[in-house]
């Protein structure tokens, strides 16, 4: 996926003037004991999934502590534009921002871990190395550089492969194709001669229609439908692999969580984790949803990407997670705790979930 | 999973004095504006993951309302024997429980559509069909005819096929095994001829030891790690299929919950679904470590239940899960949700999950 798309329309001008006057408010505000907290996103204002789950992280806050903790949502570009709302927490303007985290990659290619990265964890591998394989506490030590401490609140699961108009027969294929992929992931099919571009989201439509580019890929079923990309791409292609599970942050200013009572430090904990369950219940219920009605409303092609492609992506994968690690300091922390855990998952999953999966296929035949 | 053990060792004369004793004070307690509220288990007490997590829901109530909602959880025998915490919180001796809801299938056989059936929802699905796919409303129909109101709260993932002495290579191995599963799992085994017995927890190592049984299932590698049965069984077959993704339950008495204030309420409502998704990660990453154990340090040999082995057992389940919905009534109704939510979630996790992690064995040749 890629928001970059929704910086387009959000009002600078709007965006400039609701910062200069946050800038001389106290943040956060204190009034009767209540206090009034700022949450940027990235997000347009209630984007299914994305947006709507920081409302609900809000939410939970507010109604959970009757009100005591008023966190009010600004949707990109509302108060600061979106790929400003880690220094506008870092530096105060903001108390807490709901994000991918990979868009701080220019702060530290370390965030990506805290994401998604190509050929990774998936949701709850992510969650599991969080909670109990060390990488709370890397986030946090990561995050605390910056003035911030975060916390998981939300996972769109495995995103999708993409839309094409080729097929994808074999490695050559690749080459010269035109493929919009924001992030690491482009970056690995770049290796793998591929011609990526990183279109906004509202340019990718009329590129796929004019044949511009070859192909695209977005979130989901659910997110992709609403885009209606089948109308313009003969091919949806399966599985992902370069977002197996992005997890969704709530990072706040290190200040505002300290100020906290410990009562409330649960509660916003409480909060997130629940956020954390519920939207990635969200992506999958909607998602088979979405998926049911490409393929039986719109005759979508589901197109499933070949074992070759898929070991020589997963190949260049590496290679490019390797050049992460090798950026040294925390980067390589980081990196050496996601492949130790990564290690354990792979083999976890091989003979308990996928294991699972694959033999509930043999009574019920429903294809793809 | 079975957990009848869990009554063995529990003081009858104590779990009766206290039971008494909770009859003579007013449930909830109200003092200085405090709510002292009661919740039993049918867990040991800080059972690894299902009494630690129960511990932690009451712990994250207690801690976001700052003592103001005060819940002491009771184990398994201390309040009252576990399998009348469901009737104690319906009759208001107890103000709610933590424990699998299909332990009440006594009540109804539908209340195992909450925790687990043979060939049924992983955890991810199960949270997607009770958030957004009508099983919670399909819940509270269910138990509000208890007096009672549930939310999930506490996942244990894949449990695992299970510890045998004998290999199982055809169908035909199955007639006259002597193993041991408990409940619908169970049912599923014995139509095909397997000699199913529900031993206790205590008595299954000496009943492996003496070749009295030659095989028994319990919960995965880190439950079963603990247990030693790799010292007694010779191999740990893979995939389970019996319990795919076993929610834990939250069950209120529906007079309490309907006494919260609206921000109490999602106070407990953020405190039940940040322990379903905190307890599923630690089943993750202690499973994964445990299984780690198992093959490198104990060098366990792992088996892979053959395919037609699978599909009989596949097949034998929808017998048993119609049987569940020829009784009619809500039975049918929660049947029906289940079945044509699992049609859709079993293609989309085909062309999702379970593709991509097929797809990241190819560079990541960890074996099991």
């Amino acid at each position: 996926m890629d928001r970059r798309s929704f910086i387009k329309g959000a009002s600078v001008a709007g965006a400039a003037v609701a910062a200069t006057a946050a800038a001389n408010l106290p943040a956060p505000a204190l009034a009767q004991g209540k206090r009034e907290l700022k949450m940027v996103t990235t997000w347009p204002k209630n984007f299914p999934g994305l947006g709507t789950g920081a409302q609900r992280v809000a939410d939970r806050i507010t109604k959970s502590s009757d009100g005591r903790i008023t966190v009010k949502v600004f949707a990109a570009g509302e108060l600061v534009p979106p790929f400003e709302s880690f220094d506008a927490v870092s530096s105060g303007t903001a108390d807490m921002y709901h994000a991918a985290d990979y868009y701080w990659q220019g702060k530290s290619t370390a965030f990506n871990f805290f994401t998604a990265v190509p050929f990774g964890f998936l949701a709850n591998e992510l969650d599991a190395w969080v909670n109990f394989g060390g990488g709370q506490e890397l986030w946090d030590e990561l995050a605390g550089d910056f003035g911030l401490k975060s916390l998981m609140a939300g996972n769109t699961g495995v995103q999708w492969g993409g839309w094409l108009n080729k097929e994808i027969n074999s490695v050559e294929d690749l080459k010269g194709l035109k493929f919009r992929m924001p992030g690491l992931g482009g970056e690995v099919l770049r290796k793998l001669g591929a011609s990526v571009v990183a279109l906004p989201g509202g340019e990718i439509f009329p590129a796929l229609q004019s044949g511009a580019i070859d192909g695209t890929e977005w979130v989901g079923p659910w997110n992709d439908l609403a885009f209606g990309f089948y109308k313009v791409a003969k091919y949806y292609y399966w599985p992902g692999y370069h977002e197996p599970g992005s997890g969704l942050a709530l990072g706040m200013s290190k200040k505002v969580w300290e100020s906290f009572s410990p009562a409330d430090q649960a509660l916003v904990e409480n909060a997130a984790a629940a956020e954390n369950n519920y939207m990635y219940s969200e992506f999958n219920a909607k998602n088979s949803g979405a998926l049911d009605t490409l393929i039986n409303k719109h005759n979508v092609q589901t197109r499933r990407m070949p074992d070759d492609v898929m070991q020589a992506i997963g190949e260049a994968s590496n290679d490019v997670m390797q050049g992460v690690a090798n950026e040294g300091g925390i980067q390589k922390k980081i990196y050496d705790s996601f492949i130790a855990f990564r290690k354990q998952a792979i083999r976890m999953s091989k003979l308990s979930d996928q294991a699972y999966m694959q033999a509930r296929l043999l009574p019920f035949k429903y294809g793809g």
